[in-house]
């Protein structure tokens, strides 16, 4: 069912600080900063040349990884995005496995434009996972 | 400098149940299990078409990954490793940016058998990051 590994996202404490990380420690091609307002994030992209590192930083007041931050003040990985060919079919695949599906179970437009879901964290060794329908 | 995504390893509680999540909820191609003694670890890989999920387990009484489980039991995402043409190149490198390599500083053969480095999370938005030379 799953495909490639679309990214894994960073949530990170200062963006610029993280980007000049990845560019000029690492070595690695980087994104401009993108606004996601109803996303409540800030992301830039390390593309690499299989798949992409994502840099969140929290964006308004209610980010969703305002508290994740909080609880990690130097960062650390939020969760990795694995590639589906078909969001609804993967969805009710997982429920049947007995695995929980978060929010109202309904798949939403995520950061690419593409319909996402998130997966809960305790069903899937401690890792957030999103699902993305490519 | 850095180049593909080689894996992402997630530390995981019960290795056969985190298995067979990743296969038969989740759908992907696992690898049977594989005893590093030297490393400390069991791991199996999940191979996605363009990268791999490390599944580590603790083996043994001094594993490096013991007290990551004793504070996430559930599990969680341990570390990224990105691929390097030359670690020795890259090591000079991130040293002369600031970076803090883990342990001695020279690489280690790691569970690929290709020499490998780690870097200290705190440099690196508080991502453990290892690089590996291909």
């Amino acid at each position: 069912m799953i495909g490639n590994l679309n990214h894994v996202a960073i949530v990170v404490p200062d963006l610029a600080a993280a980007t000049a990380t990845y560019r000029d420690v690492l070595g690695g091609q980087v994104s401009d900063p993108i606004d996601l307002p109803e996303h409540g994030v800030t992301t830039v992209f390390v593309n690499l040349p299989n798949t992409k590192i994502e840099l969140l930083h929290p964006l308004g007041e209610d980010s969703p990884i305002g508290k994740f931050l909080e609880k990690n003040p130097s960062g650390g990985m939020h969760h990795v995005c694995y590639e589906v060919p078909d969001i609804l079919v993967a969805r009710d695949h997982l429920k049947a496995g007995g695995a929980r599906v978060l929010g109202d179970g309904e798949p939403k437009i995520g950061a690419h434009g593409k319909p996402v879901l998130f997966l809960h964290p305790k069903d899937f060794c401690g890792t957030l996972v999103e699902l993305e329908q490519v």
